[in-house]
Protein backbone atom coordinates (compact mmCIF):
# COMPACT_ATOMS: atom_id res chain seq x y z
CA UNK A 1 0.00 0.00 0.00
CA UNK A 2 1.18 3.75 -0.15
CA UNK A 3 1.74 6.19 2.50
CA UNK A 4 1.67 9.85 2.07
CA UNK A 5 3.65 11.62 4.73
CA UNK A 6 4.55 15.57 5.42
CA UNK A 7 8.06 16.14 6.15
CA UNK A 8 9.61 19.40 8.04
CA UNK A 9 13.76 20.13 7.56
CA UNK A 10 16.26 22.83 7.61
CA UNK A 11 17.99 21.69 5.10
CA UNK A 12 21.52 23.69 6.09
CA UNK A 13 23.50 20.75 6.61
CA UNK A 14 22.30 18.82 3.69
CA UNK A 15 23.04 18.67 -0.29
CA UNK A 16 19.40 19.43 -1.11
CA UNK A 17 16.49 16.82 -1.47
CA UNK A 18 18.10 14.86 -3.95
CA UNK A 19 21.75 15.28 -5.87
CA UNK A 20 24.24 13.07 -7.98
CA UNK A 21 27.19 14.98 -6.58
CA UNK A 22 27.51 12.92 -3.03
CA UNK A 23 29.49 15.02 -1.08
CA UNK A 24 27.36 15.37 1.58
CA UNK A 25 23.64 13.36 2.85
CA UNK A 26 20.60 13.89 0.57
CA UNK A 27 17.52 14.57 2.05
CA UNK A 28 15.99 12.13 -0.01
CA UNK A 29 19.11 9.34 1.19
CA UNK A 30 18.33 10.61 5.21
CA UNK A 31 14.63 9.90 5.11
CA UNK A 32 14.18 6.52 3.18
CA UNK A 33 17.25 5.65 5.46
CA UNK A 34 15.02 6.13 8.71
CA UNK A 35 11.85 4.98 6.86
CA UNK A 36 13.42 1.45 5.97
CA UNK A 37 14.53 0.50 9.40
CA UNK A 38 11.37 1.26 10.72
CA UNK A 39 9.62 -0.69 8.33
CA UNK A 40 12.17 -3.60 7.72
CA UNK A 41 12.21 -3.15 4.08
CA UNK A 42 13.96 -1.12 1.59
CA UNK A 43 12.02 2.25 0.99
CA UNK A 44 11.94 4.55 -1.62
CA UNK A 45 10.32 7.98 -1.40
CA UNK A 46 8.86 10.61 -4.10
CA UNK A 47 8.79 14.09 -3.12
CA UNK A 48 6.45 16.89 -4.22
CA UNK A 49 9.78 19.51 -4.71
CA UNK A 50 13.35 18.88 -5.12
CA UNK A 51 14.57 21.65 -2.42
CA UNK A 52 18.10 22.74 -3.60
CA UNK A 53 20.60 22.37 -1.24
CA UNK A 54 20.09 24.57 1.74
CA UNK A 55 16.84 25.41 1.19
CA UNK A 56 14.03 24.49 4.02
CA UNK A 57 10.81 22.80 4.03
CA UNK A 58 7.74 22.77 6.69
CA UNK A 59 5.37 20.94 4.52
CA UNK A 60 7.08 18.71 1.75
CA UNK A 61 4.94 16.32 1.14
CA UNK A 62 6.47 12.63 0.23
CA UNK A 63 4.92 9.03 -1.20
CA UNK A 64 6.19 5.71 -0.61
CA UNK A 65 5.48 1.68 -1.05
CA UNK A 66 4.91 -0.55 1.73
CA UNK A 67 4.79 -4.69 1.21
CA UNK A 68 1.58 -6.07 2.91
CA UNK A 69 -0.05 -3.93 5.61
CA UNK A 70 1.69 -3.72 8.15
CA UNK A 71 0.73 -0.19 9.05
CA UNK A 72 -2.79 0.04 7.48
CA UNK A 73 -4.33 3.53 7.45
CA UNK A 74 -7.12 2.49 8.95
CA UNK A 75 -6.13 0.25 12.01
CA UNK A 76 -7.53 0.62 14.95
CA UNK A 77 -6.44 1.99 18.38
CA UNK A 78 -3.83 -0.17 20.00
CA UNK A 79 -4.03 -1.13 23.62
CA UNK A 80 -1.85 2.40 24.39
CA UNK A 81 -4.25 3.87 22.50
CA UNK A 82 -2.32 4.90 19.64
CA UNK A 83 -2.99 4.00 15.58
CA UNK A 84 -0.22 1.51 14.38
CA UNK A 85 0.58 4.85 11.82
CA UNK A 86 1.24 7.00 15.20
CA UNK A 87 3.26 3.92 16.40
CA UNK A 88 5.65 4.63 12.61
CA UNK A 89 5.53 7.80 13.15
CA UNK A 90 6.69 8.13 16.54
CA UNK A 91 9.80 5.42 15.51
CA UNK A 92 10.40 7.22 11.91
CA UNK A 93 11.34 10.44 14.17
CA UNK A 94 13.73 8.78 16.65
CA UNK A 95 15.39 6.91 13.98
CA UNK A 96 15.45 11.26 12.08
CA UNK A 97 18.45 13.72 13.25
CA UNK A 98 16.82 16.68 15.04
CA UNK A 99 17.15 18.80 11.87
CA UNK A 100 14.19 16.52 10.00
CA UNK A 101 10.98 15.66 10.84
CA UNK A 102 8.08 13.65 10.08
CA UNK A 103 5.01 15.47 10.91
CA UNK A 104 1.95 13.27 9.61
CA UNK A 105 1.24 10.32 7.92
CA UNK A 106 -1.78 9.11 6.00
CA UNK A 107 -2.55 6.54 3.36
CA UNK A 108 -2.73 7.41 -0.43
CA UNK A 109 -4.28 6.35 -3.23
CA UNK A 110 -2.05 3.87 -4.78
CA UNK A 111 -1.73 5.91 -7.76
CA UNK A 112 -1.29 9.33 -5.76
CA UNK A 113 2.50 11.17 -6.60
CA UNK A 114 3.36 13.92 -4.52
CA UNK A 115 4.91 15.92 -7.72
CA UNK A 116 2.78 15.02 -10.71
CA UNK A 117 -1.17 15.29 -8.59
CA UNK A 118 0.18 18.19 -6.80
CA UNK A 119 -1.77 21.79 -7.55
CA UNK A 120 -0.87 24.60 -5.41
CA UNK A 121 2.65 24.99 -3.79
CA UNK A 122 3.53 27.49 -1.17
CA UNK A 123 7.00 29.11 -0.77
CA UNK A 124 8.45 31.52 1.89
CA UNK A 125 11.21 33.80 1.70
CA UNK A 126 12.92 35.43 4.62
CA UNK A 127 15.14 38.68 4.72
CA UNK A 128 16.75 39.77 8.27
CA UNK A 129 16.84 43.62 7.03
CA UNK A 130 19.05 45.41 9.97
CA UNK A 131 22.51 46.53 10.26
CA UNK A 132 23.59 43.89 12.80
CA UNK A 133 23.39 39.93 11.69
CA UNK A 134 21.43 37.87 14.07
CA UNK A 135 22.76 34.91 15.79
CA UNK A 136 19.18 33.13 15.21
CA UNK A 137 18.52 33.83 11.46
CA UNK A 138 21.71 32.94 10.14
CA UNK A 139 20.80 29.65 8.93
CA UNK A 140 17.04 30.37 8.26
CA UNK A 141 16.88 34.64 6.44
CA UNK A 142 19.09 35.86 4.15
CA UNK A 143 21.19 39.28 5.76
CA UNK A 144 20.27 42.55 3.67
CA UNK A 145 22.22 45.66 5.60
CA UNK A 146 20.03 48.06 3.56
CA UNK A 147 17.18 49.18 4.68
CA UNK A 148 14.37 47.44 2.36
CA UNK A 149 11.48 49.53 0.81
CA UNK A 150 8.88 47.03 1.34
CA UNK A 151 6.22 49.08 -0.42
CA UNK A 152 7.99 49.22 -3.20
CA UNK A 153 9.00 45.62 -3.03
CA UNK A 154 5.04 44.89 -2.37
CA UNK A 155 4.25 46.95 -5.35
CA UNK A 156 6.52 44.89 -7.66
CA UNK A 157 5.67 41.75 -5.98
CA UNK A 158 1.86 41.68 -6.62
CA UNK A 159 2.23 42.33 -10.46
CA UNK A 160 3.93 38.59 -11.08
CA UNK A 161 0.06 37.21 -9.82
CA UNK A 162 -1.38 35.67 -12.99
CA UNK A 163 -0.39 33.24 -15.61
CA UNK A 164 3.05 34.46 -16.93
CA UNK A 165 5.84 33.33 -18.88
CA UNK A 166 8.70 33.14 -16.02
CA UNK A 167 11.79 32.67 -18.59
CA UNK A 168 13.08 35.79 -17.03
CA UNK A 169 13.09 34.00 -13.29
CA UNK A 170 14.35 30.71 -14.57
CA UNK A 171 17.43 28.96 -13.67
CA UNK A 172 19.88 30.16 -16.85
CA UNK A 173 20.96 26.19 -16.82
CA UNK A 174 17.33 25.39 -17.89
CA UNK A 175 16.24 27.91 -20.68
CA UNK A 176 15.21 25.61 -22.51
CA UNK A 177 12.64 24.34 -20.60
CA UNK A 178 8.80 25.39 -20.57
CA UNK A 179 8.23 28.28 -18.25
CA UNK A 180 4.60 29.41 -18.08
CA UNK A 181 3.23 29.11 -14.23
CA UNK A 182 -0.03 30.77 -12.84
CA UNK A 183 0.70 32.55 -9.67
CA UNK A 184 -2.06 32.58 -7.48
CA UNK A 185 -0.38 35.11 -4.39
CA UNK A 186 2.97 36.66 -4.02
CA UNK A 187 2.81 39.64 -1.66
CA UNK A 188 5.59 41.47 0.52
CA UNK A 189 5.60 42.52 4.34
CA UNK A 190 7.73 43.83 7.01
CA UNK A 191 7.82 42.40 10.67
CA UNK A 192 10.41 44.25 13.03
CA UNK A 193 13.76 43.42 11.58
CA UNK A 194 12.18 40.56 9.41
CA UNK A 195 11.00 40.98 5.30
CA UNK A 196 9.02 37.98 4.42
CA UNK A 197 8.27 37.07 0.39
CA UNK A 198 4.99 34.67 -0.14
CA UNK A 199 4.49 33.15 -2.97
CA UNK A 200 2.10 30.73 -4.26
CA UNK A 201 1.68 29.22 -7.93
CA UNK A 202 0.32 26.00 -9.66
CA UNK A 203 3.92 24.90 -9.89
CA UNK A 204 7.84 26.54 -10.23
CA UNK A 205 10.03 26.75 -12.60
CA UNK A 206 13.79 26.17 -11.37
CA UNK A 207 15.10 28.85 -8.92
CA UNK A 208 12.44 30.89 -9.57
CA UNK A 209 11.61 32.05 -6.10
CA UNK A 210 15.46 32.88 -5.45
CA UNK A 211 15.44 34.88 -9.17
CA UNK A 212 12.35 37.06 -8.17
CA UNK A 213 13.66 37.68 -4.61
CA UNK A 214 16.78 38.69 -6.03
CA UNK A 215 15.00 41.29 -8.40
CA UNK A 216 12.69 42.53 -5.38
CA UNK A 217 15.90 42.75 -3.24
CA UNK A 218 17.27 45.16 -5.95
CA UNK A 219 13.76 46.97 -6.20
CA UNK A 220 13.48 47.54 -2.01
CA UNK A 221 17.48 48.73 -2.44
CA UNK A 222 15.73 51.26 -4.89
CA UNK A 223 18.41 50.35 -7.47
CA UNK A 224 15.71 49.47 -10.07
CA UNK A 225 12.07 50.52 -10.02
CA UNK A 226 9.12 48.00 -8.69
CA UNK A 227 8.32 47.94 -12.74
CA UNK A 228 11.15 46.49 -13.97
CA UNK A 229 9.10 43.30 -13.01
CA UNK A 230 6.76 43.55 -15.77
CA UNK A 231 9.46 44.42 -18.09
CA UNK A 232 11.17 41.16 -16.91
CA UNK A 233 8.25 39.37 -17.71
CA UNK A 234 8.10 40.34 -20.98
CA UNK A 235 11.43 40.07 -21.82
CA UNK A 236 11.41 36.44 -21.39
CA UNK A 237 15.15 36.80 -20.52
CA UNK A 238 17.42 35.64 -17.79
CA UNK A 239 20.02 37.46 -18.25
CA UNK A 240 18.53 40.46 -17.43
CA UNK A 241 16.98 39.87 -14.28
CA UNK A 242 19.42 40.50 -10.72
CA UNK A 243 21.23 37.19 -9.02
CA UNK A 244 19.25 34.85 -6.92
CA UNK A 245 18.97 35.30 -3.55
CA UNK A 246 21.08 32.70 -1.64
CA UNK A 247 18.85 29.56 -1.15
CA UNK A 248 19.15 29.14 2.79
CA UNK A 249 15.82 32.14 3.16
CA UNK A 250 13.41 29.48 1.53
CA UNK A 251 11.52 27.60 2.58
CA UNK A 252 8.65 25.33 0.82
CA UNK A 253 5.44 26.29 3.04
CA UNK A 254 3.15 23.13 1.87
CA UNK A 255 1.36 21.55 -1.44
CA UNK A 256 -1.81 21.10 -2.43
CA UNK A 257 -3.62 18.20 -3.88
CA UNK A 258 -7.29 18.20 -5.33
CA UNK A 259 -10.09 16.94 -2.95
CA UNK A 260 -9.11 13.05 -2.11
CA UNK A 261 -6.04 13.52 -3.62
CA UNK B 1 36.56 55.82 28.97
CA UNK B 2 33.31 53.85 29.78
CA UNK B 3 31.53 51.92 26.77
CA UNK B 4 28.36 49.99 26.79
CA UNK B 5 26.98 47.55 24.35
CA UNK B 6 23.90 45.18 23.92
CA UNK B 7 24.81 41.80 23.05
CA UNK B 8 22.51 38.96 21.05
CA UNK B 9 24.18 35.57 21.16
CA UNK B 10 22.58 31.67 20.58
CA UNK B 11 24.15 30.04 23.54
CA UNK B 12 23.65 26.47 22.05
CA UNK B 13 27.53 26.08 21.35
CA UNK B 14 29.29 28.02 24.51
CA UNK B 15 30.07 27.07 28.53
CA UNK B 16 27.96 30.23 29.55
CA UNK B 17 28.56 33.43 29.92
CA UNK B 18 31.65 32.85 32.44
CA UNK B 19 32.89 29.33 33.92
CA UNK B 20 35.59 28.08 35.74
CA UNK B 21 35.39 24.76 34.02
CA UNK B 22 36.83 25.59 30.34
CA UNK B 23 35.63 22.54 28.85
CA UNK B 24 34.25 25.17 25.65
CA UNK B 25 34.48 28.70 24.95
CA UNK B 26 32.41 30.95 27.52
CA UNK B 27 30.26 33.83 25.32
CA UNK B 28 32.78 36.52 27.97
CA UNK B 29 35.71 35.05 26.78
CA UNK B 30 34.18 35.13 23.12
CA UNK B 31 33.36 38.71 23.23
CA UNK B 32 36.47 40.20 25.12
CA UNK B 33 38.84 38.21 22.15
CA UNK B 34 37.10 39.93 20.08
CA UNK B 35 37.29 43.55 21.92
CA UNK B 36 40.53 43.26 22.31
CA UNK B 37 41.47 42.37 18.83
CA UNK B 38 39.66 45.48 17.53
CA UNK B 39 40.51 47.77 20.04
CA UNK B 40 44.23 46.38 20.34
CA UNK B 41 44.25 46.22 24.43
CA UNK B 42 43.15 43.90 26.21
CA UNK B 43 39.58 44.25 26.97
CA UNK B 44 37.29 42.91 29.95
CA UNK B 45 34.19 43.03 30.29
CA UNK B 46 31.55 43.16 32.90
CA UNK B 47 27.89 41.80 31.78
CA UNK B 48 24.09 42.52 33.07
CA UNK B 49 23.45 38.61 33.85
CA UNK B 50 25.97 36.15 34.08
CA UNK B 51 23.42 33.55 31.53
CA UNK B 52 23.86 29.68 32.15
CA UNK B 53 25.40 27.39 29.69
CA UNK B 54 23.00 27.11 26.51
CA UNK B 55 21.14 29.87 27.19
CA UNK B 56 20.32 32.49 25.20
CA UNK B 57 20.32 36.08 25.07
CA UNK B 58 18.72 39.04 22.54
CA UNK B 59 19.59 42.16 25.14
CA UNK B 60 22.17 41.23 27.33
CA UNK B 61 24.24 44.48 28.23
CA UNK B 62 27.58 44.46 28.63
CA UNK B 63 30.41 47.84 29.88
CA UNK B 64 34.23 47.91 29.35
CA UNK B 65 36.68 50.54 29.49
CA UNK B 66 38.62 51.46 26.70
CA UNK B 67 42.36 53.84 27.32
CA UNK B 68 42.30 57.08 25.90
CA UNK B 69 39.46 58.01 23.63
CA UNK B 70 39.80 55.73 20.37
CA UNK B 71 36.30 55.50 19.85
CA UNK B 72 34.86 59.34 21.14
CA UNK B 73 30.97 58.53 21.48
CA UNK B 74 30.28 62.15 20.57
CA UNK B 75 32.84 61.00 17.42
CA UNK B 76 32.04 63.18 14.29
CA UNK B 77 31.20 61.31 11.22
CA UNK B 78 34.16 60.60 9.30
CA UNK B 79 34.44 60.77 5.67
CA UNK B 80 32.01 57.55 4.73
CA UNK B 81 29.44 59.00 6.97
CA UNK B 82 30.37 56.80 10.12
CA UNK B 83 31.05 57.53 13.18
CA UNK B 84 34.52 55.47 15.21
CA UNK B 85 31.53 53.50 17.22
CA UNK B 86 29.45 52.52 13.69
CA UNK B 87 33.45 51.46 12.47
CA UNK B 88 34.13 49.85 15.90
CA UNK B 89 30.76 47.37 15.49
CA UNK B 90 31.33 46.70 12.38
CA UNK B 91 35.07 45.59 12.95
CA UNK B 92 33.86 43.69 16.55
CA UNK B 93 30.74 41.83 14.32
CA UNK B 94 33.29 40.58 11.83
CA UNK B 95 35.91 39.62 14.61
CA UNK B 96 33.04 37.17 16.43
CA UNK B 97 31.53 34.23 15.28
CA UNK B 98 27.83 34.05 13.41
CA UNK B 99 25.97 32.89 16.76
CA UNK B 100 27.34 35.87 18.54
CA UNK B 101 26.64 39.83 17.48
CA UNK B 102 26.74 43.45 19.08
CA UNK B 103 23.44 44.90 18.26
CA UNK B 104 24.62 48.16 19.32
CA UNK B 105 26.99 50.58 21.43
CA UNK B 106 27.25 53.81 23.18
CA UNK B 107 29.43 55.50 25.94
CA UNK B 108 28.32 55.29 29.28
CA UNK B 109 28.73 57.10 32.29
CA UNK B 110 32.40 56.41 33.77
CA UNK B 111 30.81 54.11 36.95
CA UNK B 112 28.46 52.75 34.93
CA UNK B 113 28.14 48.90 36.15
CA UNK B 114 25.75 47.19 34.16
CA UNK B 115 24.40 44.67 37.35
CA UNK B 116 24.22 46.97 39.79
CA UNK B 117 22.61 49.67 37.84
CA UNK B 118 20.25 47.48 36.45
CA UNK B 119 16.47 48.36 37.91
CA UNK B 120 14.26 45.93 35.54
CA UNK B 121 15.16 42.92 33.42
CA UNK B 122 12.93 40.66 31.24
CA UNK B 123 13.22 37.02 30.03
CA UNK B 124 11.17 34.90 28.08
CA UNK B 125 11.23 31.20 27.30
CA UNK B 126 10.22 29.06 24.46
CA UNK B 127 8.30 26.07 24.31
CA UNK B 128 7.41 23.97 21.30
CA UNK B 129 4.15 22.12 22.19
CA UNK B 130 3.57 19.48 19.59
CA UNK B 131 3.66 16.05 19.36
CA UNK B 132 6.48 16.06 16.49
CA UNK B 133 9.61 18.09 17.10
CA UNK B 134 10.34 20.98 14.87
CA UNK B 135 13.42 21.16 13.17
CA UNK B 136 13.90 24.68 13.53
CA UNK B 137 13.26 25.27 17.00
CA UNK B 138 15.43 22.25 18.69
CA UNK B 139 18.07 24.79 19.91
CA UNK B 140 15.27 27.36 21.44
CA UNK B 141 13.10 25.90 22.74
CA UNK B 142 12.03 23.37 24.97
CA UNK B 143 9.78 20.81 23.19
CA UNK B 144 6.63 19.24 25.16
CA UNK B 145 4.65 16.60 23.51
CA UNK B 146 1.12 16.92 25.95
CA UNK B 147 -0.83 19.52 24.61
CA UNK B 148 -0.41 22.46 27.51
CA UNK B 149 -3.69 24.09 29.37
CA UNK B 150 -2.25 27.16 28.62
CA UNK B 151 -5.52 29.16 30.81
CA UNK B 152 -4.21 26.57 33.62
CA UNK B 153 -0.66 28.47 33.18
CA UNK B 154 -1.61 31.78 32.48
CA UNK B 155 -3.66 31.92 35.57
CA UNK B 156 -0.15 30.68 37.48
CA UNK B 157 1.93 32.99 36.14
CA UNK B 158 -0.56 36.06 37.34
CA UNK B 159 -0.17 34.71 40.86
CA UNK B 160 4.08 35.84 41.13
CA UNK B 161 3.48 38.89 40.02
CA UNK B 162 4.12 41.67 42.87
CA UNK B 163 7.35 41.24 45.78
CA UNK B 164 7.50 37.66 47.14
CA UNK B 165 10.34 35.64 48.66
CA UNK B 166 11.22 32.88 45.35
CA UNK B 167 13.18 30.47 47.94
CA UNK B 168 10.96 27.54 46.97
CA UNK B 169 12.21 28.44 42.99
CA UNK B 170 16.07 29.37 43.57
CA UNK B 171 18.84 26.97 42.39
CA UNK B 172 19.35 24.48 44.99
CA UNK B 173 23.04 25.67 45.68
CA UNK B 174 21.93 29.05 46.49
CA UNK B 175 19.39 28.26 49.44
CA UNK B 176 21.54 30.33 51.55
CA UNK B 177 21.14 33.61 49.39
CA UNK B 178 18.30 36.35 49.94
CA UNK B 179 15.66 35.59 47.46
CA UNK B 180 13.18 38.19 47.37
CA UNK B 181 12.13 39.86 44.43
CA UNK B 182 9.70 42.23 42.98
CA UNK B 183 8.06 40.88 39.70
CA UNK B 184 6.31 43.08 37.58
CA UNK B 185 5.01 41.07 34.62
CA UNK B 186 4.37 37.42 34.43
CA UNK B 187 2.42 35.91 31.36
CA UNK B 188 1.90 32.49 28.99
CA UNK B 189 0.62 33.17 25.84
CA UNK B 190 0.12 30.71 22.50
CA UNK B 191 0.71 31.12 19.02
CA UNK B 192 0.50 28.02 17.33
CA UNK B 193 2.39 25.57 18.46
CA UNK B 194 4.71 27.86 20.29
CA UNK B 195 3.92 28.59 24.44
CA UNK B 196 5.79 31.42 25.24
CA UNK B 197 6.31 32.60 29.24
CA UNK B 198 7.59 35.96 29.59
CA UNK B 199 8.62 37.65 32.72
CA UNK B 200 9.84 40.90 34.12
CA UNK B 201 11.25 41.64 37.57
CA UNK B 202 13.24 44.15 39.31
CA UNK B 203 16.04 41.06 39.85
CA UNK B 204 16.36 37.08 39.30
CA UNK B 205 16.90 34.74 41.45
CA UNK B 206 19.60 32.01 40.32
CA UNK B 207 17.75 29.48 38.06
CA UNK B 208 14.50 31.28 38.94
CA UNK B 209 12.70 31.52 35.49
CA UNK B 210 13.48 28.00 34.70
CA UNK B 211 11.90 26.46 37.45
CA UNK B 212 8.82 28.95 37.30
CA UNK B 213 8.60 27.29 33.97
CA UNK B 214 9.39 23.88 35.14
CA UNK B 215 6.72 24.19 37.45
CA UNK B 216 3.94 25.88 35.04
CA UNK B 217 4.23 23.01 32.52
CA UNK B 218 3.48 20.53 35.33
CA UNK B 219 0.45 22.70 35.57
CA UNK B 220 -0.21 23.03 32.26
CA UNK B 221 -0.09 19.21 32.16
CA UNK B 222 -3.07 18.85 34.26
CA UNK B 223 -0.57 17.07 37.43
CA UNK B 224 -0.91 20.10 39.18
CA UNK B 225 -3.36 22.89 39.73
CA UNK B 226 -2.55 26.55 38.82
CA UNK B 227 -2.84 27.51 42.89
CA UNK B 228 0.33 25.21 43.79
CA UNK B 229 2.49 28.38 42.71
CA UNK B 230 0.99 30.15 45.49
CA UNK B 231 1.66 27.47 47.74
CA UNK B 232 5.18 27.39 47.06
CA UNK B 233 5.70 31.17 47.12
CA UNK B 234 4.34 31.00 50.88
CA UNK B 235 6.16 27.24 52.00
CA UNK B 236 9.80 28.77 50.57
CA UNK B 237 11.08 25.32 49.90
CA UNK B 238 12.81 24.11 46.94
CA UNK B 239 12.69 20.61 47.28
CA UNK B 240 8.34 21.08 47.07
CA UNK B 241 8.73 22.85 43.28
CA UNK B 242 9.41 21.06 40.04
CA UNK B 243 12.53 20.35 38.45
CA UNK B 244 13.71 23.14 36.12
CA UNK B 245 13.17 23.39 32.21
CA UNK B 246 15.97 22.75 30.51
CA UNK B 247 18.13 25.81 29.33
CA UNK B 248 17.71 26.59 26.21
CA UNK B 249 14.67 27.45 26.15
CA UNK B 250 15.19 30.38 27.73
CA UNK B 251 16.52 34.26 26.45
CA UNK B 252 17.47 37.25 27.89
CA UNK B 253 15.72 40.03 26.48
CA UNK B 254 16.55 43.01 28.00
CA UNK B 255 17.65 44.99 30.94
CA UNK B 256 16.96 48.52 31.67
CA UNK B 257 18.57 51.10 33.55
CA UNK B 258 17.59 54.70 35.42
CA UNK B 259 17.23 57.56 32.98
CA UNK B 260 20.67 58.50 31.76
CA UNK B 261 21.88 55.40 32.73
Amino acid sequence: MRLRAIVAYDGTAYQGWQSQRGRAPTLQEEIERALSVALREPIRIRAAGRTDTGVHALGQVIAFDVSGDPYPADAAADASGASSLDALLRSVNALLPPDVAVRSLAGARAEFDPRRDAVRRAYRYRIWNAPVRSPFEGRIAWHVREPLDVRAMQSAAAAVVGEHDFASFQGADHVARASIRHVFASGVERAGDVVTYRVEANAFARHMVRNLVGELVEIGRGRRGPESIAALLAARDRRLAAAPAPPHGLVLEWVRYPEGG
